[in-house]
């Protein structure tokens, strides 16, 4: 069986990523529109992007006005300014948030079309050059040929995929997640682990998936303590951004599966953080699917170093257990710690238990599972 | 500090690979100028290829005239023939050899320059795009941004690196490896080891790199062997080719080291072929070279589940004795059971460790070496 493995075909990383990549944006031209977070602003990221490219005489346009995960609105005004200032390449800053609107910016002034006609679509056209700067290490954004854009409308996240959406480089830069407090790293690296562990388990992983999966793996249980720990650990740091790279190349090229499923009807109904959703649910999730992919487990718990175990049930399991282990030394809460209303929770358990099975991500994970088996899960989840 | 990564940004693996490429190769145009040998001509795969092509509309020029490994005669040829029929995309199908052509060739039409003129130079072009499609699991050359072409003039095999020289797509499909010899799979395959151990233990390695390496020489161990033994397992030659696209992908980011460095000058004046070379002196350069790096040989050790040594001596040497273990099962000659004259090599040796020194590939290696220590094992070599 063949399979299609796609990647930004230049990944700059390491301290001083964004100096080493000037000559290359160069080579693009010398107008950057620029879609940041205004946190990037007030942190000053902004400005020590500005300042960089000023360097080798590349002007900018920055649009700052992505407040939150990005909806048709804000993409909609993004094009309005791009247009009139047409620009050499596209550049954005910040979490997943900016870098899925920058792409969709990118895409929709090429195409010259609404974005909430495009669901669903395989966005292909011919656009300048985007480049990614990720802030936190977590979402991968910055490699993947996804974007996710709220349709204010008919309230519903949209997924927009297609060989257009996908980075031409990525400049993961330690110094960017440097400032990123210690709830945030917790959430964003789980949230990577879970691209990593979900892509390995996957119906759809392919060979070069799974390499980037293991790496990954094995950085985050490495180094995500430590960055947790100490922010400032530019070391670990720097292997959190890079295992969060690795993470985004394998499930957007292997695909979710039942975590992010599950996750995203409670990040929708009671506004949970991606992360810190995927955070809570995952241990209950993968404790749920390992009896139908003992072998994959396995083989995941042995490559990345977790297990020795010549069993492949206990090498699965000991999997589970490491990342039980990494779970309650970030303290990751429960649902209802978390201050999840039980009774408001269990009222939405149908539409979630629905609406993750629509989104086709659960159907990735090599269990067959059905809705009867989310809302299984999803009961246990506000019973915790 | 900074580190540049760059790959295909599209890389297509197993069975139908080819047919599962045709829509992007359609999307490039209607017109490929194929570069192959005339192996590939008279093993019917040039056909399978012109078939499959006009099976969406895209038409053929074949140029199948690299025999043995690329000349500036051979390029100069083939650019006559570009220019006259004047191409959408360039595709290389065969061995390293016509891989690198086909590069050297789009490069110099749309340099309208003579190769001879271009040695050391950086390539950066605006030309059609170029697609790789390998026949033996060895060279990378489907993902590396290098290629090599002799000077027949001065004699001197040229280094031509550059983003240019990197294809957009290869297609790594095991189907076109099924034909290849058990000693050219063997050479091949360890060829491919060396790219993957040079590049993990080069001063240039990096963390994406590493993963790369460390992917492929589990896959080459776990692989190899059941390839020489059985070109048919279809199973294993698709590990196999998908480890030698790591291994490109690893040294093309990490550089090589010791070995490259000492088995080009035997390959010159030997006429050995490239991978038998380096197949023959491997064992011999990373004993000498180990104990300047034994962390670095025990973490890939350690990574790719060859030990569990917790001493990094020990596990070094135990990555060195599985090394040599999988050279006696391929039956790996040394260069007296090859039929290398002693004395003649022995009248050689200060020229090519002079030679080797002077490619620059040696000081990758962690381990200082200077000319002497070449020499030792170029003696140590011819004497066993
Ligand atoms: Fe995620
Ligand atoms: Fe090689």
């Amino acid at each position: 069986m063949a399979h299609q493995f796609t990647v930004p075909g230049r990944i700059v990383t390491g301290e001083g990523a964004l100096e080493a990549s000037l000559e290359v944006l160069r080579s693009f031209g010398t107008r950057a529109f620029v879609v940041c977070d205004p946190l990037m602003v007030s942190l000053g990221n902004l400005e020590v992007l500005t300042g960089a490219l000023a360097s080798v005489g590349i002007s900018c346009e920055a649009f700052s006005e992505i407040t939150g995960e990005p909806t048709d609105e804000m993409v909609a005004r993004g094009v309005e300014r791009a247009r009139a200032w047409p620009c050499d390449m596209y550049i954005g800053l910040g979490g997943g948030s900016p870098i899925d609107a920058m792409k969709a910016i990118a895409c929709m002034v090429a195409l010259d079309a609404d974005i909430d006609d495009q669901m669903g679509a395989e966005i292909a056209c011919d656009r300048p050059p985007l480049v990614a700067i990720p802030t936190t290490a977590g979402t991968g954004s910055e490699v993947t040929r996804f974007t996710i854009i709220s349709n204010t409308r008919d309230d519903v996240k949209m997924l927009l995929a297609g060989p257009s959406v996908m980075p031409d480089v990525a400049i993961v830069d330690p110094r960017f997640t440097l400032t990123a407090p210690a709830d945030v790293t917790a959430n964003a690296g789980v949230d990577a682990l879970c691209h990593a562990l979900e892509a390995a388990t996957s119906r759809r992983m392919q060979p070069m998936s799974y390499t980037f999966s293991v790496s990954a793996i094995r950085r985050i249980f490495a180094n995500l303590p430590a960055c947790w720990r100490d922010g400032a650990n530019v070391g670990a740091r720097e292997q959190m951004a890079i295992a969060a790279t690795e993470a985004g190349i394998a499930f957007s090229n292997a695909s979710v599966t039942i975590v992010h499923g599950m996750s995203r009807p409670i990040g929708a109904l009671f506004h949970v953080p991606h992360g810190l959703s995927n955070a809570m649910i995952v241990l209950e999730c993968l404790r749920f699917v390992v009896d139908g992919a003992y072998p994959q487990f396995a083989a995941v718990a042995r490559d990345a170093g977790v297990s020795r175990a010549e069993d492949d049930r206990a090498a699965a399991l000991e999997l589970l257990d490491a990342l039980q282990g990494l779970l309650e030394e970030l303290r990751i809460p429960t649902l209802r710690e978390h201050g999840i209303d039980e009774a408001a929770f269990r009222a939405q358990i149908p539409k979630m238990a629905a609406d993750a099975m629509a989104s086709g991500s659960p159907s990735n994970t090599i269990k067959p599972l059905c809705a009867a088996d989310l809302e299984a899960i999803y009961d246990r989840l506000i019973s915790a």
